[in-house]
């Protein structure tokens, strides 16, 4: 065989995903993966939207079309997000090809071989995965129970001069830690100082099973020209379709489209409008309640049966929204050796090593309380709770 | 602002997108883009399609799947390619969003900076633009009618040394130019004897206008392990769905699907099912005749309509199938000057120097005669006619 770019052949996937494949079996509960559960999905109004669209605009919805995105489905997230306390307009939007292709954009565009990216520790290893391709470099910033801290990230900026702080301030994956507003305004203070970007990802804060929201740390006027901030529609209408979006200075949009072009022209245009249709005729707040409703009812399920399947000693964060458990045992149990112990008993669960750019701890694991309802919660931690005796 | 990659700020994106954008206006008449004709689209059985997806399948449609691609597409679209002269198998093919996205993902598997890429010269831009992200250097191999010369490709793989040559042999784009069989085995006979990828790009094949299939060169058994062939439902489906795939190697598919998953995870799986869905109710061959007859009568109305049209002493390449005309102007004509004339009289068509590697022709200019009507064709010609006066 001819030779390959040794560098990229030698990435590897995600570990997540191969044990997630490895645990297809219908038989085997996941607690792994983070899939928005499939019964929350708006089935029947989404197959009206896809009728729609293609009755009032076939051969439109069929067509090529421009790589920024339909205009209307950047007024509708922007509109969103101005809901949401970030103030934006449909021309500060990139849509992508889920938020996975903004990722993949912005190591492309922001980063260079050997830049240095802050991080959170653990944090989100597709993200990883995609800055790798980069050949960036990762260095972790001292968080605690709000998150990043501040000091850590000033001496973390100081020390290693990074091109990008990687953060997800709300419901954090894996830990589901949600940085405070007070703790976001000393970051963006920190961050206005600095020559460096912020890449704030936010999948999860529309999934939040408490009474508030959470303003983003882009939303900072002093890091208007430093931020980019990525959205997606995976966990509030469904994943399948791809739909994400990238929010930043209209210069580097303009690049990521460029990108965007020669590594794949353009969203799918009949994902796209469809996606803009549902969101006009749903109001997708109604839609939202019922939701959260039934993923904070699974999340209190797992918090309190996981007491009875954990040993002694074990830490729990439980997380005001998003998607995961993170939970650490006490010595000497080593949760990345009992994973396959869990799968035996038909049972998976993503061993924390994993999402650690440095000092990984054995003893930690993300369950994800989202995916199954209450009873097959229930089943699943009767088998795990076999694994950890 | 913060440092932004140069490199990849520097590349600016395709010319041809942006007078393409340019000339938006509906009352410009545009043989510029590479666009079916809509009213080919089958909107309604893609609705169909969608439909079906959603009651039978709903919540699969909408959540997360595989990166390789859904089983069934792509044993779909392997025994279509096995039924048109490349045995494959569904292991063989990787399932991306467009055949964009496989260039792009092969600029990044493959190439190296500074790796060389031999081409056709002219060729598809935006296939130079995705290997241009991987800071490739091309290199043109001499072409005739027959397509790239065989000698000459022999001369510059041992002069260049190049990772890998790019072809498009089957209805080239730009020049429509088809490489005959007995000119294929002579490059495969070439290939074979040198450690060099093929990336053989195969958009327009199903496009045919006469009663025969031309055999791609990657089903030389000799070349099974050095070519990666480019597929695409864009031109015999519909180019929004963004569905097309890479066939290759084993070991290669997987190192584009690990780059595949950090790049953007996932093709749209409610896209990847609904085509399934659309080639299983549907007889593709039947659907593909009246699309033929109608390119076919468009390129004949604009072959014989250019005659009025073009200078005295134009050559005009006639494909046998695809979209494109390519067109050489007698000296002093200018097309790439000429070209906002047209705007102005309102038609729009692509400069040649566009696409070339090394040596541009300002001579030289591309038609598209399939997203026109044959009426709509004659309009704006009747309006071209007036610009190489």
């Amino acid at each position: 065989m001819p030779p390959l770019n040794a560098y990229v052949s030698s990435l590897g996937g995600s570990p997540i995903r191969s044990l997630l494949s490895l645990a297809q079996d219908p038989d085997i509960i996941s607690f792994g993966g983070g899939a928005p559960a499939s019964e929350s999905f708006d089935v029947e109004g989404i197959g009206k939207s896809y009728q729609r669209v293609l009755e009032e605009h076939g051969a439109r919805a069929l067509q090529y079309s421009s790589t920024e995105g339909e205009p209307e489905l950047r007024a509708a997230v922007s509109e969103r997000m101005t809901l949401n306390g970030l103030h934006t307009e449909a021309d500060d939007v990139l849509i992508t090809s889920g938020s996975q292709q903004g990722l993949g954009l912005i190591g492309q565009v922001v980063l260079d071989p050997d830049s240095i990216v802050l991080t959170e520790n653990p944090t989100f290893v597709s993200a990883l995965q995609a800055f790798a391709l980069s050949r960036a470099q990762f260095r972790p910033v001292d968080t605690d129970s709000g998150g990043l801290v501040p000091e850590a990230l000033e001496s973390a900026i100081l020390q290693y001069s990074p091109r990008a702080v990687y953060l997800i301030p709300t419901f954090q994956n894996p830990t589901g830690v949600t940085m405070p507003e007070s703790r976001r305004r000393e970051v963006a203070d920190v961050l206005a100082r600095y020559n460096v970007w912020l890449i704030e990802d936010d999948p999860y804060s529309e999934l939040r099973y408490d009474e508030w929201t959470m303003t983003p740390i882009s939303a900072d006027p002093r890091l208007a020209h430093k931020s980019l901030y990525l959205g997606t529609l995976s966990k509030v209408m469904a994943p399948g379709l791809r739909i994400g979006w990238v929010r930043g200075p209209q210069e580097v949009l303009e690049i990521l489209a460029t990108t965007k072009q020669g590594m794949s022209l353009q969203t799918s245009t009949i994902d796209q409008l469809a996606a803009v249709d549902w969101l006009e005729h749903n109001d997708l707040d109604a839609k939202l309640v019922p939701i959260r409703a039934e993923y904070r009812r699974r999340r209190d399920a797992m918090v309190e049966g996981l007491d009875a399947v954990l040993p002694d000693g074990y830490t729990l964060n439980t997380p005001m929204g998003g998607m995961f458990l993170w939970a650490t045992l006490p010595e000497p149990f080593d949760a990345s050796e009992s994973v396959m112990d869990a799968v035996h008993a038909g049972v998976v669960y993503i061993p924390g090593m994993q999402f650690y750019v440095a000092d990984p701890k054995p003893s930690t694991l993300r369950l994800s309380f989202v995916s199954n309802p209450v009873d097959v919660i229930a089943q699943g931690l009767e088998r795990l709770s076999t694994v950890f005796r």
